[in-house]
């Protein structure tokens, strides 16, 4: 059953599954349940109390449905916009142009702004539209925090205070697949009216579960959007948490214990504290990759993002060949470069349940890999920058003072 | 994090979720992957050849969704059909009410096919519809194969009867949720369109996968049908399986090796073995209801369920307060009367991964409980029809002769 | 890796391995650890003060050894005995037999006192040898508290008041394998000097601990004894007990997280709700058994055993040829009859984490076996008597109310 | 449950118990079974007959003991020797000093030949010993292949070589816990008349097996040898081995499983290639060690252990305190200094189921420590030392070419 089996365990640095921590998989290793019983709504209403910890709301209403990001997308777009709505919606990587595809598929009228793939979102352009927007035909800014292609975190922040400059009411839609629970994600204090991630993301739980938060103004958003919908639909959760039942179809009970757990480690770790960390890691990376004379995808320092790094190789290498032989040889999975920067970039995944050493032992292989592929990397020295930052930084464990 | 446990097995006899067998909830007992290595196609691959061996096709295109069985029912709409389009739906409980309501929302033009709640589909009034329908403005018929409220299993095979009768190019799409895998279902024999099943009923796994299966007819219909659709869209898959990758978005890696595992063991016992098991859990089922001198919800035998049993309780009983009692006394899990039917059955679902010493002491429980409740049972009545029943028919095991 | 599945779960009535809770196979389903780190003391120290619970003792010391039952008979005799040491031991059945085979091997001076198969120790005759021993030759009294071969519970208070009456210092040995944690056991109270169970019967747990409890006394023998011991030497345990770090040897990491869970669970339902549960069960099981018009092994009331009963079949029939089908035919396992009384009695376990309705679906099972071998059972007869008495008395379960 | 949670993978690497794959916790995640059912008989005799190439011998007789490599020693002993025996043991370290002491225990009269610990047992003194007794006094000479505590692998060939010479009938114990199924060992080929192993070390499973392997010779000695035991006692076994049950006793249904995935897993990388991963991963270790300027408290290169390093610290450091921040900080397990070398080594086990990338992340840690305990390493010299050999020496993973 485990077709490519090799010694020891998987360096898993792809931006996304990630490594689920053991206490999460034991969680789950468990039978099935009646989630029409009294145990399932008791279990859900801690857990819609809770996940909005991650999300840094108190007025936000949570959806965990059984879904990927791409269906939270489509349940954040059709819950709260009508067919023809105009969008702006910025393209800087794959997973941007993805969401994109998709709201022109759902009908909506898209107004794309683009930058090089390794630049921020181009607040600038949104500033403008909005300033000529006076007849507010700008329904929703859809914004990735955190494209997961090119590694780059766009300020959400900024968005709000031009919004707020402006004094325009379109919504503000948040793809936080990449960023919520790893990096700095405030709903309430940016006014998101919707954010929405994913399971096997920071949560480090499997593949399942699209969690959506929508602001009182998105749920009143959707009363009156006509976008066709019925599985993603909020209201026929909302009947059914009106009801106490809280599902309107099965959930997955596995999934269910999972996030309880995976939240309850995030939470005696602190939230906080689980940022910070992705913050060392992503740092350590870095200066990794710095040290081996390579270049971050990311163009500016105000855009790295602290959950993926994308390296970018020298023009006489396929970044390809590096994640085939990551995984070939060193049981190490790599993200490979996508699109646009396919061939040009490999990426490293450092979010979700993950500690410097495992990210070291990663870095370690690359420095391998990427001698094993003619580039001229002193071996060492990636894992000797990173080291000489994090031995100055790593805090203690503080179940074990 | 077990709120509410209880000593011993919690016997689970909903209609679904269902048991999973230990060798499936090993195989999920596992870390995230990186589904872009070359291990998750070659896995996914062989899941999509031998998915269609439950359906009996060869001819089928299978789309394993991370989705649930509503989600199934979307996809099998909304890539076939166009809003506006005609389809003739047949309200015979909860499940297919549910599925007619999505056709509403989907905005296709519903023609509901109303019979009592304990009465198959009307096929007589299929038969009408079709032979005036010349112009062949219906697109499509949806049916239920088994009503998992109320226990009742439609003949599909009469419903193809009829469509070829009058060379009506109308698709048949079939909600196969508490059939697949456990009643007869010939997909390929009975020119079924669309089938679809969820994970979590008689493939005894988690919730979580919908697994679609389209003909070719209906995935040529997909290529004009207008229903707006992108999580669902069979075509992003189509895409993925010609470059070998399979997966447009983030698949749980965890029900993919579950699924795998299931296969694996309905393969070992034999599909048709299965649907036997079923039939005799079933067949004792109703001799115990018989012998309690209760009646079955289902009205007729022609469409008696093998996967659910609707039990009928006597008026001055609420049938909650017996599933009520059967989790709060004696740990076991039924179904609640849904809708019309409220407070007036109870159902024991025997699909799954189960046996007969299991269904027993779930028989013997309901006694209890119905003594409990002021039911004058002979205790000991049913399980001895059961026994008497199932003693002669029940054949060594195979791996074990 | 399955070499015999069948469908559905295993109903395991054999007298031990017994059915594990899911909770404590989650709690086990981990890696290895660093039993020298902190965290494992720590650990262990709960185990140890909680352990004692289930012996009912304070004063008593427990060793959790990686051993099995018999390992822990060894430890038991072998810290607190020298060679040639006069011991008072009840040969009643097969484990009372193989640990007076171990006695003699360890080189003792065994005292067999002799009853038939079904019937408990003979006191009386403990009481003339006491009576006679006024130079106190006889230096332990070694009794098996329940005899898991023929489900026969011998007087452990009885046997304490004898040694009390005439003032005998004699060691009090109890084999508590298949009693402690289910029946009523009281180490202080009964002046036990040394019990001893294994981790796979009441406890619920895989093979592998055997737990010993020393009162003060057997500590103070341990000092003199001269029976040469390492592996199971108590000192060693003593010596890193004082030190903090508890093992003198590689503990199972898997068994002591499994441990913590199972007493958790036990303390959870409330040792004293156990116990009044295996009493239900077994009374259960005994009504069964007269309902069927068989007898049981056990020949007087007051040696029923609450966690195993062995049923006595007619004289035309094997009952190992029971024990087979069961397994071939039902998924059920049963306990064979050993020794003196195989093919002549089959044995249905009901110790441990199990339920009624566990108990009751083999009951429905073993009626059909017997109607298998030919054995005229009226079907349905043993379930409903079982049923008779449990549905008066099944208590509510406590978190569910 | 988890009293020290800490972020991420605990990275673990004392030198047992050891990392266990996912596969194999995986196969141990499962309820009890009836071990008296065809099932188990089943398992357990392609486990005798596979378990024998891990200690590469045809004609040996395996025993599969519930105990630890403390009972697996006793087993060796008492099944061979008589009390007063004489013994030729070899002190090298603490593990080697704790079979002496339990040889001592057992009554045998021990010829201990001390050695420094840091060097190998000094087989020139036991040349001059066998050349003296010509009469045969020594019965056994007993030796451990790896001495665990000091990382001194022994040179078993020229142990063989030198009996030979001497013609000397002394039977030839070999404690192989640290070393079979990771270094290379020839049971036949080198005429060992015991070996033995323990679950937890290369096997990669959890505490509670241990493996004893006996020559034909050996067997024989055991029908003449006069120690007490029977817990250990190979004969009940045997009785067991003829009859095909196979067990005197309960056995861990979960270890079995477990193992059998063990040995799938190494017969599937290919057991000369797990020893090479081995030699690989400790060869890396040494060439950081060199780089960080320390010294391996092995003293000869004849005797580096290939499964365990004992790095030695400079006098004005505590090794201790470098374990305690491994752990506190760095959430990596490393292993103390023990008894003559307390303080002044730690150990790195680089044993079992680990791969190149692991380590490098332990090395990694460990030059941080070194930072933090004042050493003055240069951060990322022993991982780029490492990195340089690994990278030109670590094969393609088979199954992924």
């Amino acid at each position: 059953m485990d077709y490519v089996y090799g010694p020891g365990k998987n360096h898993l640095f792809v931006p996304g599954p990630v490594n689920i921590p053991e206490p999460v998989i034991r969680a789950m290793n468990r039978n099935n349940e009646d989630y029409r019983s009294p145990a399932v709504p008791a279990l859900t209403k801690t857990l819609l109390e809770d996940v909005k910890k991650i999300f840094k709301t108190t007025s936000g209403t949570p959806f965990m449905i059984p879904t990927t990001g791409t269906g939270a997308w489509e349940s954040a777009l059709t819950n709260t916009l009508s067919p023809g709505d105009r969008t702006v919606s910025f393209q800087i990587g794959q997973f941007s142009l993805l969401w994109i595809d998709q709201q022109q598929r759902l009908k909506f009228n898209v107004d794309v702004v683009e930058s090089d793939w390794g630049q921020g979102a181009n607040l600038d352009i949104l500033a403008e539209k909005l300033a000529a927007d006076t007849a507010h035909t700008i329904k929703a800014i859809c914004i990735v925090h955190n494209e997961t292609a090119t590694g780059v975190t766009n300020n959400l922040a900024t968005v709000r205070k031009i919004l707020d400059h402006y004094q325009h009411p379109a919504l503000f839609l948040v793809d936080g697949v990449s960023s919520i629970c790893a990096l700095d994600f405030r709903m309430d204090e940016w006014g998101v009216d919707v954010a929405l991630t994913g399971s096997q993301k920071a949560l480090s739980l499997p593949t399942g579960m699209g969690i959506v938060c929508a602001s009182p103004k998105a749920l009143e958003a959707s009363k009156t959007a006509k976008s066709v919908r019925v599985f993603f639909d909020w209201n026929d959760y909302l009947k059914f948490y009106k009801m106490g039942t809280y599902w309107p179809y099965t959930p997955s009970i596995q999934l269910l214990y999972g996030l309880r757990a995976a939240l309850d480690l995030i939470f005696e770790e602190g939230l906080d504290n689980v940022i910070a960390r992705h913050g060392r890691l992503a740092k350590a990376t870095r200066l990794a990759v710095e040290a081996w004379g390579l270049k971050n995808c990311t163009q500016k320092e105000e855009w790295f993002s602290d959950t993926v790094t994308a390296v970018v190789v020298p023009s006489y290498i396929d970044s390809s060949e590096i994640v085939r032989r990551a995984w070939k040889r060193y049981n190490l999975s790599l993200g490979l470069g996508l699109n646009k920067v396919a061939g040009k970039v490999f990426r490293i995944g450092h979010l979700g349940n993950l500690n410097e050493l495992q990210l070291l032992g990663c870095l370690a292989g690359v420095e391998m890999i990427l001698k094993d592929v003619g580039y001229p990397v002193k071996l060492g020295s990636g894992v000797a920058a990173a080291c000489a930052y994090l031995q100055n930084t790593i805090p203690l464990i503080p179940s074990r003072i």
